[in-house]
Parts: C-alpha cells; structure tokens; sequence
C-alpha cells in the first residue's frame, strides 16, 4: 500500500529532519549523558562530575538539545536553592540500549582500536 | 578471577583509551560514512555525493580518524588519475551495525522528535 503523505524519510540528506535527530543522538557528550541517565534520574552536578572532561556550557548545550528532541526530561522543583533534576524519557529510553552499545562497544574493542592506531602512526612516520 | 593486568575501562573518565574510541564513533559523519560502507566499498567522491552537506575536510579527516581506529580501510591503485577506495574492516562491520541502529531510530522517531521540538519551542516563546 503506497503512504504518499509519508516522507521518504532519508539521513544522508542535509536537509531531512531526520539528519538533525542525527546530529543530537551521535555526539559524544549526548552518549554519555545518556548513558549516565540509564542508572536514573540525576542533577546537573551529577551529570557534570560523572562526565569527566564536560564543561558547564557544552553540558548545558547537550542537555538543551536532548531535552528539546523530547529525550531528556526537565524537571525544576521550587527550592532554595532550585533543584532541576534530568531524567530519561521513555523515548530516551529506547535510544538509550542503542547509545550505549557504542559505549560497550568501545570498551569491547579499544585494545584492537589502539593497536590499529600505533601501526598506522609507524607507517606514517616510516613514509617520512 | 581477578584479572589485574587489565585495565578498568571507563568512558567516562577523560583521559580513558575508550573515551578517544567512542570520540570517533559518535560523531555524525563517522555514522554516516560507516552507514554509506555497509553498502560496499566506495571511492571519496561517491562517498561525497552520498553524504549531503559534507565538506571535502570533513570528509577526509572522518576517513582519517576512521582509518587510523582500524574500522576503514583505504587502498590505493596506482592508476592515472590515483584511484582511492574504502572499506570497513571486519572491525568496522562489528560497528556498523550499531551504527545504523542509530540512524534507524532517527528514522523512525523523527515524528515524535518534531512534535517534542515543536513544544519545547512554544513553552520558549511563551515564557517570553
């Protein structure tokens, strides 16, 4: 059955929306942050002192995105001082498995990664 | 059994191995290059073409990356005019698969992602 009103949805165009979901959920820092939410809900301190290396801005900007594209919940509670806690939503969720098989993925392979690396340094300083 | 020869690999932590590794696999033009290789071996200028937007720099410093991380191969033939062709290592096919799960979740939650953008840019607007 043909779906005219349906888009032919397609990521290796720039201008399908589908390249934008793209560029949130494949970005380092938006692994991470995710990958810290699967163990719950965390604060902003949290989330900055389990991801060594972040800064305040890019973790700002991470968070921004993720919750704009309905992946990450924000929730501020009206304390002194403010609480604002993130969660994942349940669409977070589902990306979530996926995100972080890359992370294991990494951890799986990174003793073949770096030796991949070391061969390809010598054989660029072998060519001079 | 202890294994203490064995690095506790932690992503998390900045100055781990598999920080650098997830660096060059979570990245959107390293997914989409390694999407557009599931597909077979392709030379720089198809892989060009098929990625919309991407610029000749990026292109070749995701290849680069890519290349050094044992996950493409580049081969040269020693043709007029050179002809340069890439393809996944074995080590790359182990990755792409989690790759394009990323990439068919952008697919088939861009919906859900475009009404999320669409409230969150209200709430913005409203609250001036």
């Amino acid at each position: 059955m043909d779906m005219p009103d349906r888009p032919a949805w397609n990521v290796f165009q720039a201008t399908c929306p589908t390249r934008k979901v793209l560029d949130c959920i494949s970005d380092k820092w938006a692994v991470l942050v995710v990958g810290l939410l699967m163990g719950g809900t965390r604060r902003f301190g949290e989330l900055r002192r389990g991801i060594e290396g972040v800064s305040q801005k890019m973790l700002t900007q991470t968070l921004r995105a993720l919750e704009r594209d309905g992946i990450v919940q924000r929730k501020v509670f009206a304390s002194v001082p403010p609480k604002v806690e993130y969660t994942l939503t349940p669409l977070g969720h589902s990306l979530s498995h996926l995100v972080d098989a890359l992370r294991i993925w990494a951890e799986a392979n990174v003793d073949q990664v770096l030796q991949s690396q070391i061969l390809y340094d010598q054989a660029g300083a072998d060519a001079g």
